[in-house]
């Protein structure tokens, strides 16, 4: 009786969700300018309904009721997920919270500006003033899920991961990529020296692109009766499970920047389109969390897409849409180019857990107050010297001012995007344990095996598992950096 | 205070209703096919939401109170609208609306299949039923708004509008088009003998089309900085004032066929987009009716796209985007074709009326109860053979299967699109007697004077007055059947 009513609950809100998921993908691709205004108003009026749906006093007295009804094995995980979503949406006071947006809203807005003026003195106050609300928010958040503040936060993004797990494997990652890091950059001087790089013909019509896109999305597993391939400024994956919005922007200079980026965003597409639909309307049935979204990602982007073997497949197809021959010896160079840089999203798969891992300790003690953000310049530049033999000192703007993520008070989000990428590499492993002959299988451009193993032991499961127990199920073990370590010495090394 | 709390209540409905209408315009163009159940579920739920929020009891209290509030003109016009529409929507009890909800949907499904099969006998029963309960949902709202049962339902879609007043007029029309339609086919024909129509070339590329579209849309006054245009199977007008999305579907071997559907909806769209912005979220500031709405999308596709003036200008347009040379003695022809059929979507601007008439004369009796539903076919025929020459009686499909409306239980909307068509002739008359040098800046390609009068006297308006109110503040006059037939006389006559 009390479960039906979460039940009937969780189709309002399934509804109010497509609503604001198909007007948010609608808005990056296909609103007029001049409807922005109008759209912002009846986005924040409807997810104000559906905050104040969620959050009704009311389900708390429903969710004890049901604990003592009759439930199956499904509808007791729905019931646990209904209540983290509760607790995660109710421990923070509503006055605070609309503190913390505006807050939150200006300095996202300062952040646009003073980024492209190199601004660092102008942005520091409304940075400051959004690390002490963070610092208030994960107080309370530790305070309502008996956990420590920095735990609190990712509890947000990835539900069961804590920083004294992942610390000690982003440490051994971090040795590694030390030596690692000029060893991939020697490999790669010596074979260019012997053969420079192929030259992009720089003549590719979107038209072209976008039938390659598509052919490529279909046959990796991309379900085009539920789900299409737009363009937008910033390519994202959006929609619902049932119809999946994913974007690209296409230069016709390069047709790999498109091409790749549209086989990370079928990644994310391939988790939504495969969850399991009976419990839609239930937090249950959502995706894990996001360090698991990007593992799907990258694993459609990297373990296919920077694969040789996919390649075997993947260049017949390039040349019968571009009309350009390209052999794998011509390709490879550029899906494995190496180049440590200034920027997070423009780095290649060796030196990106660098950029996370300088992200997740100096955002730990910007929380924990033992850095103050004045000081960050400098903490910043002294880690990007260490870490990637670059510096920012005199370049705010590409120092801790590059992202996005603090302005708008997302902390405890940056580890997810290395973890995806160590959890991506530790699933092919296992999968490769029990399908040695997936690379063959690539090569012919057949993804079932690899596509059947990913349903059952991510897609299938939506949240009924906590991010490392989904992961130490899937692969038979805990978080591991050797899989990682493993693939990039194999792809990169010597 | 009351009227506060009535003002908040319009914005939680303007958000829903903005879901909903981009949610609308996104399933006809954007949508994924497999996409369609969990939106179908996602409507109906937020539909649900807008409904029981639209009638919640409180209102008629917020109502009376706001009453005796000290309101200024526009508030005291947005109370009178909010009434209206609250007594519209909950004169019918909930359990009512659900048994004809499922009664027209099923017809209108029964209805898809059937037609195409010509059985009228299988799809008889299904229509009966739903006669039974609109008759029943007629003496309901007859009772709640005082008004005759038949005018009770066409108070939806024009309030003000009332058979008594529209019957002499459509009589007059109807005693005109006997004698002029033969005299109309005669001027074709002696026409046609001395020149015969100029064949299209039959090879117009869709993006050429479209280039020509947008081009005309943005000449006679489409913001596309609020709007934009894309292809669906069925061209509507949807979307929201700020953001209007009308579409079009393109014949490779006809460019017409698209181009003057593309100004008919543009006609409803610049109604939309000229809106007054700050009674938004009211009653008051939506468009006033359907006949009002139709006598704007044909204005522009009338009384701009069918009158040669603009042809002065827009066979330019036509060359510069589709490179082929079309002379305004060879256009004309094709945009005055006068054929009477079957198919009233299909019909020519002389013949039309005769369609609609005969749907308002049986749709009365039906309602009323003098006319039962097995009697349609001969009745139809009967009508068809005495107005149009046409006969039925083998072939229900063409006959009386072959609107919609009647399955779906929208018995009173007919009348709006001859109304509409009698409406614009007269708004383009008194217009002309203002400013008689219109034609002459239409040849120029200048809509302003034109689009400065209709935003005064009728877009600007919102729903301030009743639809026959607005007609005569803006004309001068009632409703007069002599504007239109003027119309048609100077363009198809002798």
């Amino acid at each position: 009786m009390s479960f039906a009513k979460l039940d009937q609950l969780g189709r309002k809100l399934e509804a109010l969700e497509h609503a604001l998921a198909i007007l948010g993908a609608d808005e990056a691709t296909h609103m007029a300018i001049g409807g922005g205004e109008k759209r912002a108003q009846a986005v924040a009026t409807l997810a104000g309904m559906h905050h104040r749906q969620a959050t009704a006093p009311e389900i708390a007295d429903w969710m004890g009721a049901a604990e003592s009804e009759a439930l199956d094995t499904d509808q007791q995980a729905a019931l646990r997920e209904f209540k983290r979503q509760y607790t995660n949406m109710t421990c923070l006071p509503a006055e605070f919270v609309e503190r913390l947006t505006v807050a939150r809203m200006r300095c996202e807005q300062l952040w646009r500006d003073l980024r492209a003026k190199n601004d660092w003195a102008g942005f520091l106050p409304a940075l400051e003033g959004v690390i002490a609300l963070v610092r208030e928010e994960a107080a309370m958040r530790a305070d309502a899920l008996k956990l420590q503040p920095y735990d609190a936060l990712m509890e947000q993004y990835d539900p069961g991961n804590r920083a004294a797990d992942i610390a000690p494997v982003f440490d051994e990652l971090k040795r590694f990529l030390k030596g690692f890091v000029p060893e991939a950059l020697e490999v790669q001087a010596a074979r260019l020296g012997k053969a420079p790089l192929k030259p992009l013909s720089g003549s590719y019509p979107v038209e072209r692109q976008r039938e390659l896109g598509l052919a490529m999305m279909a046959a990796v597993g991309f379900d085009l009766t539920h789900g299409s391939l737009s363009v937008s400024h910033h390519p994202f994956c959006g929609g619902v499970p049932t119809d999946v919005r994913i974007t690209t922007r296409y230069k016709t200079t390069d047709f790999l920047s498109s091409l790749m980026g549209v086989l990370h965003e079928t990644g994310h597409a391939l988790y939504e389109q495969n969850l399991p639909q009976d419990w839609a309307h239930w937090p249950l049935g959502k995706a894990r969390g996001m360090a698991v979204h990007e593992s799907q990602s990258l694993f459609v982007e990297k373990q296919f897409g920077r694969n040789p073997a996919f390649w075997d497949w993947g260049l017949p197809l390039v040349e019968q849409h571009l009309g350009e021959h390209w052999s794998k010896a011509d390709i490879l160079p550029h899906v494995h180019m190496v180049e440590p840089g200034l920027i997070r999203v423009d780095a290649d798969e060796v030196t990106y857990p660098l950029h996370v891992i300088l992200r997740f300790e100096l955002e730990q003690e910007l929380v924990g107050g033992q850095l103050s953000p004045v000081d960050l310049p400098e903490a910043w530049d002294a880690k990007m010297r260490a870490y990637l033999g670059l510096s920012t000192i005199d370049n705010p703007a590409d120092g801790p001012m590059q992202d996005v993520h603090w302005p708008g008070a997302a902390f405890g989000y940056f580890p997810s995007y290395t973890l995806g990428a160590m959890m991506a590499a530790q699933q092919w492993a296992a999968l490769k344990q029990q399908h040695p002959a997936v690379d063959e299988q690539i090569a012919r451009g057949d993804f079932e095996t690899v596509n059947g193993w990913r349903r059952d032991n991510i897609w299938s499961q939506g949240s009924r598992y906590s991010t490392p127990e989904l992961l130490e199920r899937a692969t038979g073990e805990k978080l591991n950096a050797r899989y990682f370590i493993e693939h990039l010495k194999q792809r990169y090394g010597a």
